[in-house]
């Protein structure tokens, strides 16, 4: 039988669970959402629950990191839904805090990742990384947790709060959990629930993308533009997807690469109806 | 007989002992310096001292917060001297990290405070306060203290890292040290260090100011702009001195004001010869 799942909000109460399970020597894991939890979540959550004895989960749709014509209001919040999820995942405590916990009156501190964070998606959402990677700072504050849970499908995220752990001497090891998808290869977003079931078809366009990438990889092609242009053509082939940007950079840094040689992210974004989605792939030469 | 001073150098080594003395239950404070130490670091390790069991004590000169044409290079580094009165002042541990210890290869994380940031000091030392919330942040994630203090004598400095705190959630309680001041009343600075005789004479200008406009805040005075006057009016008095701003503003804002109500910072600064020098008083009416 799963243990409880306990429920906090303010800050005082969550330390006092983390204190307690740190009094008993129990390492403490943390993973951070904007709930509307589906199974790569629950896939982090799994390998969070392997990597510590205990699992706290966060649930904040984090306004710092919406533009102001994006989604953020109409973002799903499906609460009991999300419960559920969590007590089946064997999850310890649940973390809801309220936008002023976060925020605080009067709050002008912002975490900014230089470099990393105005490219890709920081180019197509300016602020977001921003917002991302100052309410990470907040969460990891109150949390204090030995292990940080990410997701590979926001890659550029992964990367951002690792550089803003290891920057900011954060006492927190971080790891990523791979992306999971649907049978057909679309990954797992939150967002996908915007999707017309028509839409909901064409939007493996972009793991088809990516796969068209991968070939090419694998066969030995090191040209980032002729990479770049099978991705595109293979997205181009799903009428509805308005491509945002297929790029093909340095993992690490996330400059572009003319010739494939260390390890790249080939990174897609694209617009679909209502929703924005992303994929990624990750990929070194033996 | 006072405890022995240890030492250390890296993070692993300081985390150590902290969680030693954590595993007993001790408070932990922590005063983080440039070195140089005067008499206004050792009346705030005094105050660390009765605030917590166990003082910390950084002496990282951060090179974040000097500007290109700023006194990096030639900041006064008196080593052996800096350990003796850590030694006498019953400092438990002194932290001495390198550069690459604060700012790892690659390094491109900054913690900025908005709004209180470009004013005042960091208007005229653009980037300055960036580079102070950037380094305390992590000095705050090495130590992790129950405590922090800070000097008065850098009100401005003060408020963003209480700011600072605040906002990111820092389990940390801040506390202020009151300014030092040699007995003619210029506020110790291990910048006086760079002084001449003459220059050290007239270097008492700035709290003279601030008595100025102390004494009419005592006699009722609310215009700003009277007081502002008042304050220049006998800085000017010392030839040597170039003024460089006398502000008076609202405490927790910095934004000027124009008749005191609530608590103001009355905020001066100068040159004098090579050296920049600061001073302020805070006050609020009954």
């Amino acid at each position: 039988m799963p243990a409880r799942l306990a429920r906090v909000r303010d800050v005082a109460d969550l330390r006092r669970f983390v204190a307690r399970w740190r009094r008993r020597g129990e390492r403490v894991a943390f993973v951070p959402t904007m709930g509307a939890l589906h199974a790569g979540h629950v896939s982090l959550m799994q390998q969070a629950r392997r990597s510590a004895r205990r699992v706290v989960v966060s649930i904040f749709v984090n306004p710092l990191q919406f533009g102001p014509h994006e989604d953020f209001s109409r973002y799903p919040r499906p609460a009991a839904r999300d419960r559920r999820l969590l007590e089946d995942a064997g999850v310890d405590l649940l973390w809801q805090p309220t936008v002023s916990t976060i925020y605080p009156p009067g709050d002008r501190t912002r975490v900014q990742v230089e470099g990393l964070s105005d490219v890709l998606e920081g180019a197509s959402r300016p602020g977001h990384y921003t917002g991302v990677a100052t309410v990470v700072m907040r969460l990891l504050a109150a949390v204090q947790p030995d292990v940080l849970w990410l997701g590979q499908k926001d890659a550029q995220q992964a990367l951002i709060l690792e550089r803003m752990c290891t920057d900011l001497l954060l006492p927190v090891q971080v790891r990523r959990g791979a992306t999971v998808r649907e049978p057909d290869g679309l990954a797992l977003s939150s967002r996908n629930a915007y999707l017309t079931p028509r839409q909901r078809q064409q939007a493996v366009a972009l793991s088809q993308g990516l796969a068209a990438g991968r070939a090419l990889l694998v066969r030995g092609e090191r040209s980032a533009a002729r990479i770049v242009r099978a991705v595109r053509a293979e997205i181009a082939c799903y009428p509805l997807m308005r491509e945002d940007y297929v790029a093909l950079v340095d993992a690490r840094t996330l400059a572009p690469v003319r010739a494939v040689q260390g390890r790249i992210l080939l990174a897609v974004a694209a617009r679909i109806g209502r929703a924005r989605l992303i994929d990624n792939l990750e990929w070194s030469p033996r």
